[in-house]
């Protein structure tokens, strides 16, 4: 069983992971390395700082067999390594080890308001909810109705057209289709103003409260002036999908920008089922990297060769026109020992990313021994 | 197989998908049913419009069977439909297709940068790449070397004291561990600066340039905070985790906003394995949504009706203290005939959200009387 660290109390995030393993020492291990890779990120063998191992390190809670080789595993971890911050907490919550095949999240429960009093920094929660759109509907005891306005390249006036129509139907929510952006065959600002005016107008007819729900898509700038607009168009909600724009964006909208309900849609949600190769390779290049941290082959993660070979390959020859080559940082578990083989594998076009690989040496000394070390033996590499 | 709409000629991106399908007739449906997914988000039928024809529907180019049951499906869509912007690239991309259990995204293609000219504002690519971060590095012939700034919890001094070891024994890129944001016991500010001052007081004495890499991690205002602080203290490079801050925004801050080359963290790189009714019904609410659109069963999406009644829960009866209870909002392919089931399934306190299953009515005064009939349906359930 993974040691627990000590016994200093401190408000937990309290999180349930579904953890696959065929027997019981893979579990120690899994559950040991989920505790570590999850806050410390390092071997426990390296973890000297009795600040650290009091407050910092997680905690097991229970293990509990529910399947084939299936397991849920309760961990605490010090809800203060999440600095109250919107996108730490995912990070504390299923950042790394959301790269890991083995690992599922299954659920979380936070501290209690009283025991975190940064929690509404972190996590705004909806400001509105369900009181606040069954009070701009009227709607009250049944369930409201919606629909979307869509396919993205009708015409405007088409548009609005079909939010007139529905409103006048009767449909409490007209929203977006989520594909509906700032295309040039119907820019965002004059296609809010024409479903908002035909939505607005019907009402005035039937004595209705229906609600036009325009979709904001963008960049952030690009996003809180789509958000404006449409709040001084007067529109009663707004939708985005927070996987595409990043939970934490979502959480900045509702805290600070947005006076209206937000409604979250689900694009993007499965955003893992994206080739290793392609995700890091290809798509963070094209939005900006100059360098990608990506899991190498044989360490924490299980990323095959072949794919850390693409991904590099992708990232120092990218296909597309245009763009610059940038450098892969592969690293997670990459062993002291390993590094001369990780260097044949990649060549001198990469980053060689170490970090529990030279902190387990020892006290300071050695660790600047084996850093020395480390940099001598790349700079003698040569492909 | 899916018939193609038209012969017009579009500049297109170019996306393989792999498909997992058991035999052809289940193949053909899943291949018609992706082509529409990503743009329109209509039955065919219900396409009426002569441009939306000819322009954003997207068109299969070919299908080739690859494994047991797995096939690669090539379709071009039309790069317009991405309005030029980073976060509607990915909705093209994967948006709604990244929650179909059967469809993962193997590749892409875009348009050259003649055929698409508003490639930079969507995709703005690496601004420096490796050939900045040799240069800055002053490192070139040979692989870099790189380390982290570890564990979290670490006072502001140990983790300056280790930037400077490092930097000392020649480590080219001292970067923070990704769990290292805004905590109070290392605030963002007074790490950063310590850290900066020790790896250039190492460089003053080794004359080599070695860089320290602060990790920028918050909502947009924050981290660009944080990003303009790190480069008036000098550093010469970035970390950020896209996936956890939004693809989106990384390309914002590249494009307007960092100076310095950025390096991508793949934290929450594999976020899909999150249980659904904990992604939508609960980490949602959380940053913030008033009501969550979410994929119903039976539809064209995946989940149980054990999923959707847990997700509805979560999202109604928020087990976190002082949440308020939010609207759950299933939708993705309710057919009108089972409004009935879905009412009795939900009961009240939902959204109905209905598209195709109203639009494929057929033309206007049809596409009136079933929606009114919709809301009348709606208005008579009682729970």
């Amino acid at each position: 069983m993974p040691a627990s660290s000590s016994s200093a109390s401190w408000p937990a995030l309290h999180v349930t992971y579904h953890v696959t393993a065929s027997n019981q020492s893979e579990l120690d291990a899994r559950v040991e390395s989920l505790l570590l890779e999850q806050t410390v990120e390092l071997p426990r063998a390296a973890l000297r700082d009795k600040f650290v191992l009091e407050n910092i390190v997680g905690r097991l809670v229970s293990i509990k067999t529910i399947g084939a080789e299936k397991h849920a595993v309760v961990l605490d971890f010090p809800i203060r390594a999440t600095g109250d911050d919107p996108a730490q907490f995912l990070n504390v919550l299923f950042g790394n080890s959301s790269i890991q095949d083995h690992i599922a999240l299954a659920d979380f429960t936070l501290p209690s308001p009283k025991e975190w009093p940064g929690h509404e920094n972190a996590l705004p929660g909806p400001q509105f909810g369900t009181a606040g759109l069954r009070h701009i509907t009227g709607i009250h005891g049944r369930a409201l109705t919606s629909t979307a306005l869509k396919p993205i390249g009708l015409s405007i006036d088409r548009l609005a057209l079909l939010a007139g129509l529905f409103a006048r139907a009767g449909i409490d929510v007209i929203k977006d289709d989520h594909g509906l952006a700032n295309q040039s065959f119907h820019p965002f600002a004059e296609r809010v103003r024409a479903c908002q005016q035909a939505v607005r107008a019907a009402n005035r007819q039937s004595g209705r409260q229906s609600i036009y729900v325009p979709n904001l898509m963008g960049t952030p700038s690009v996003v809180l002036e789509q958000l404006k607009l449409a709040q001084d168009e007067g529109v009663c909600a707004v939708m985005i999908a927070p996987m595409l724009l990043g939970l934490p964006f979502m959480a900045e909208i509702v805290a600070n920008h947005a006076s209206v309900p937000v409604i979250a849609h689900p694009s993007f949600g499965g955003a893992t089922r994206i080739a290793p190769e392609l995700l890091y390779g290809k798509l963070f290049p094209l939005y900006g990297a100059d360098a990608t941290i990506f899991a190498n082959f044989g360490g924490r993660f299980s990323y095959s060769k072949e794919t850390c070979r693409k991904l590099a390959g992708a990232l120092t020859h990218p296909s597309e026109a245009g763009l610059l080559p940038t450098l892969p940082m592969p690293a997670g578990g990459i062993k002291y020992k390993s590094v001369a083989d990780v260097l044949a594998f990649y060549g001198t076009e990469v980053v060689l990313l170490i970090g529990g690989g030279l902190y387990e040496a020892g006290d300071d000394p050695a660790l600047y021994a084996r850093a020395v070390e480390f940099v001598r033996h790349v700079a003698e590499f040569k492909d």
